[in-house]
């Protein structure tokens, strides 16, 4: 970088310092056979049904506690291949960033999506840098987009079937509660992480142990609430579910008390929800739980005709879990 | 969208108001049956070799004589697939939105895109949207990131050899005129239009025609310049340039004159650069010139070895053709 501390407009001019930049950062860190040919897109092999997911991530700030806007650039794609069954194989990745951001920031983010990819092994295959000038955007944006071969087929929001129970593979709320506690500058005494995560390695156990997946979903912005009233809808089924059995860490419970969120709504980016057979539910905790103790299952899909989640607290009442509505909380991911 | 005039926070929550932009804007225009189902990622089918490609586009103003920054991100993707000898098939777009845009733009922008679409025969599989608050981003990006069956192998950077005739589709340096005269609110006689255009049908007409394409590359940012000097570096070949030969029109060539840039040095959108044996040149311009009478061709691949573009002049006086350096025109894509 010849002692440039700082990203310059010319870094995303496409002439000389673009190139530099692209060899000397991004192919130092991202390098591989694929990438390396440097033509106007990469030449990919595929056997069988692949599939494709896009994100771009906006988080403020880029870093917080437990990862940075690049770990979740490369988590949650990769998570998106994963609950459709499909091995996270390529990725691509644009990077958006803000005249006079710090190299060293840049770098820091960039290093860190290299060791988060080594989880799944998959590999960064193109990309693109635009630098635009000062107030244009806020620091640094990415995009990343991902292909991969759907290792078992049929896994969807539209297959959940009654009798199905509902899991969730960790406690929930921590990506909403980390950010939330990072923007307001709160000091806990111990503070939150981000629950942030590659989410395949789970995956591939669940298929190793012939689980029989109907439905998955990382439960991202929106949180639990989202993705259950979505699959309610889509599969056009009625949920009951036990508000104790869902795992909530203190922290993120005394957060949420604070600021008068639920943490049902809260996003996530290292959880996800599963629709299973009940026959199932032992072999699915069982493998859940190699990953995280507090895996747990929530809640069983009824006959019920509402088309939506209930749920029941432990002193025999039950409402709705509706739909997040109305501002959430902003730049989350 | 209920009156409301205006993109609001809510639309990027991750909630009911995101669920229902999706539907009501992004399904009504984009809608088919693979982005209808509404899955965490598309579910896609290929036979042989894929070409993967990824952009961004942060243009400003958003809308220009010739096109948006719609058109442009379907435009720019689909021609960097085009460019490898790929039928651009599956399109991935995200929306990176500020808050207070109006709905109206956005709607303009959306349904340009899918226009733009038509030309390809090309599908948006999966997409993305985020809203941040107003100042994080200015106005609208998008990440539009393709993919593709290859129809003919080896269509490269790295084939270019000695005796090839090097080509242009059309006349250079619209795109970047177009926008340094949006910028600088130039009132000229004659506007002068982008050429963004989607390239796939050119393309397309060359494979046909079985044209030996040794090399393509559609000249955007840093223009013909940024291409034939990687071209240099990427095969370790020379070329020799007839200035008299490379069309500029005279609404470019002024603008230029009045700002001191090169035409070679600013952004095209939909023109592109080839190298073909020098047998398959008198073929390879019959097609060109059905989709514009502009096309040219502007040099030949010499045994030199300095690996660099050589301009000669009219006048007998030769130049290197350099790598465009500095902070040349921002946001242009």
């Amino acid at each position: 970088m010849n002692n440039q501390n700082f990203i310059q407009l010319s870094h995303g001019g496409g002439g000389l310092e673009t190139n530099q930049l692209i060899q000397q950062l991004f192919f130092r860190y991202f390098g591989n056979d694929i990438l390396n040919r440097n033509e106007d897109a990469a030449t990919l092999s595929f056997s069988g049904q692949v599939a494709m997911t896009t994100d771009s991530f906006t988080v403020s700030p880029l870093f917080f506690t437990g990862g940075n806007i690049g770990t979740l650039a490369i988590a949650g794609t990769c998570n998106d291949l994963a609950m459709v069954g499909a091995k996270p194989q390529y990725l691509s990745c644009s990077f958006m960033i803000e005249e006079g951001l710090p190299y060293s920031e840049l770098e820091n983010v960039v290093s860190a999506m290299s060791e988060t990819m080594k989880q799944t092994e998959s590999l960064i295959v193109c990309g693109d840098t635009k630098v635009v000038p000062k107030g244009a955007v806020d620091k640094l944006f990415i995009n990343t987009t991902g292909v991969g071969e759907i290792q078992q087929a049929n896994i969807s929001a539209h297959q959940i079937q009654s009798g199905d129970v509902i899991l969730v593979s960790r406690d929930i709320g921590r990506h909403g509660a980390c950010i939330l506690a990072a923007r307001e500058s709160l000091r806990l005494e111990q503070p939150i992480a981000s629950d942030c995560a590659v989410l395949w390695p789970v995956v591939e156990a669940l298929l190793e142990q012939k689980v029989e997946l109907h439905a998955m979903r990382d439960a991202t912005r929106g949180g639990l609430a989202a993705v259950l009233n979505e699959w309610c809808q889509s599969s056009g089924v009625q949920m009951e579910l036990q508000e104790s059995s869902i795992p909530v860490d203190d922290s993120v419970r005394g957060l949420c008390e604070l600021f008068g969120f639920e943490p049902y709504d809260l996003a996530n980016e290292g959880s996800f929800v599963l629709a299973v057979p009940e026959s199932h539910a032992e072999k699915t905790l069982k493998v859940l739980h190699q990953f995280h103790p507090e895996a747990a299952l929530i809640g069983q899909v009824s006959s019920g005709t509402t088309h939506r989640p209930i749920l029941h607290s432990p002193w025999g009442s039950r409402r709705y879990l509706d739909f997040p509505a109305g501002e959430l909380l902003p730049r989350i991911c």
